[in-house]
């Protein structure tokens, strides 16, 4: 057998939300914007830049809005932003934003613990955002986004079964992506082509990103899964910003950097500069000096065969 | 497409030789006894325990025979040791050692500084170590294993032709078995997939082992690949023990009890018990404690669902 997988692919860059979200370090707008406009001459063209969320919660990401309306001059730069619930989607709406993801745990414990919601509250909330949206005449894009889709640290085992029927139900009450994550770092390449599969078949092209965690040192294998099953976007965090908070110094999403040398090296085209990505790396580094960062690229460079392999050779 | 591989899959412990010969620690003979009995009672079967080489090179591994002796006492267990040359198979062949391991490398550059011989002296070797193992009549397996088979750090590029026509010279010359290495941590999962599909076309059942490096983080992603292609044995290192030269700090080897965490995770079945792998990690750790370990699992510990997923729920 000869690996089989598609040839092109999108790094959506989530280490602005995701990632800044779970460390102590509050970025200052600045930095942020610095950040995604080398990111952008990096040659990235997906980035979540926050999260629309009351800024008593989240106070690292309370300039969100403003960092939409700073995405939205890059030409041809498709802005991302989370909402928890409708008062968060009228945030995005406003912004202007390209697409907002409503993130739903499949895990009914998770659900409930973590975004004080049932899944189906959620699949409800989707609906009436899916109204606003359309009242409001946006353009912008509606992700329902399936977490804990391998398993979570509450109740242990999802059935697959739950978490297909609720993305279905997601697409039913009117998101036009969806989306599954394995938020704890449950997965592994094996449950990956399987979930993964069947979940493309149901959403074809509405099926939007993979998102993976490292937390076991899976992450890569995992994308590489989803890649055979036909999934072509997927979250990272520059330098594996972030981590798992049941797991202290463990890594979260998988390092971007990382990611496109992986897809680079296969000939997966994403559009991505590495050697701009790394010095981005190391300046983003510098101001999350007190923050443990991850990712394996950037302490061993690029391979001497790199550049021929992926005709991704760069300045 | 779902998924297919193997249901059962060996790890191969190389952290004794390959792990040990790369740090500063000298281990002491009764400690490595204590890491085997240990590594067998978690249940690993094939363990290289050694190299035989002059103790003036390597003095990590002097004790190589009796260590030999000490694995050939564990009923079951297939020790294996590295040898560069006729010398040293000659001590391998003495030892009773399961199977030797004969380094090639597919790179002319890389071999020449490293081994101190072509790949063709290397091959000659071979010929001259089965007439040697054959006169003797000695059951000990000789493996040639093919280094640098995805590029290398000091002539970049290898081509996968020359590759797998250096592995056929191996199985020519008298090898019973050969495996492919990447040395340096080159290989992606789509270059794995291609050249692993070869070598078993080629060699069959006389296809051995893969041995990856994880020092761009593709390990793990790497093994899953060329399990695809049909591969069940892999080299790994308890705690990723090692490192690469080139890249201070970079991990080597896939670290083996997160290896056997995918494959239990997957269902494929290795033998081994993870909470016991764990414990002897941590042993090993303390009497390292002044090298750089490498692994993940360690820190984030089996998922909730681990158990149910494999069957390997283990005291």
């Amino acid at each position: 057998m000869t690996a089989r997988y598609p040839c092109s692919a999108v790094i959506r860059e989530v280490g602005l939300r995701d990632g800044l979200q779970s460390i102590q370090t509050i970025l200052p707008t600045e930095q942020k914007k610095a950040w995604i406009r080398a990111a952008y001459a990096a040659g990235q063209r997906e980035i979540e830049v926050g999260s629309f969320v009351p800024a008593r919660l989240l106070p690292q990401l309370a300039d969100t809005a403003e960092l939409v309306a700073f995405a939205r001059e890059l030409p041809g730069l498709f802005a991302s932003v989370l909402v928890p619930n409708l008062r968060g989607a009228e945030g995005a709406i406003a912004s202007g934003a390209d697409l907002m993801i409503v993130p739903l745990s499949a895990s009914h414990a998770h659900s409930v613990a973590n975004l004080r919601k049932t899944p189906e509250e959620v699949v409800a909330e989707v609906a009436r955002i899916r109204a606003a949206r359309d009242a409001a005449g946006s353009k912008t894009l509606i992700e329902g986004g399936v977490g804990t889709a391998f398993g979570c640290t509450l109740q242990g085992r999802v059935e697959p079964d739950e978490v297909l029927r609720l993305m279905q139900a997601l697409l039913d009450a009117g998101a036009d992506r969806v989306s599954l994550a394995d938020t704890v770092g449950y997965a592994d390449p094996g449950l990956v082509a399987d979930l993964f599969t069947r979940a493309m078949a149901i959403a074809g092209d509405r099926f939007w990103c993979g998102h993976f965690h490292d937390t076991r040192g899976l992450g890569l294998a995992n994308v590489f899964a989803a890649l055979q099953a036909g999934v072509t976007r997927f979250d990272a965090c520059l330098a594996g910003i972030g981590g798992c908070p049941h797991a202290p110094g463990a890594s979260g999403n998988v390092a971007s950097e990382d990611l496109a040398y992986m897809l680079g090296s296969m000939g997966v085209d994403t559009g991505i500069d590495i050697t701009r990505l790394l010095a981005l790396r190391e300046q983003v580094s510098g101001w999350l000096a007190s923050e443990t960062l991850h990712g394996t690229l950037w302490r061993a460079g690029l391979p001497k065969t790199y550049a021929a392999a992926s005709g991704h050779a760069t300045a």
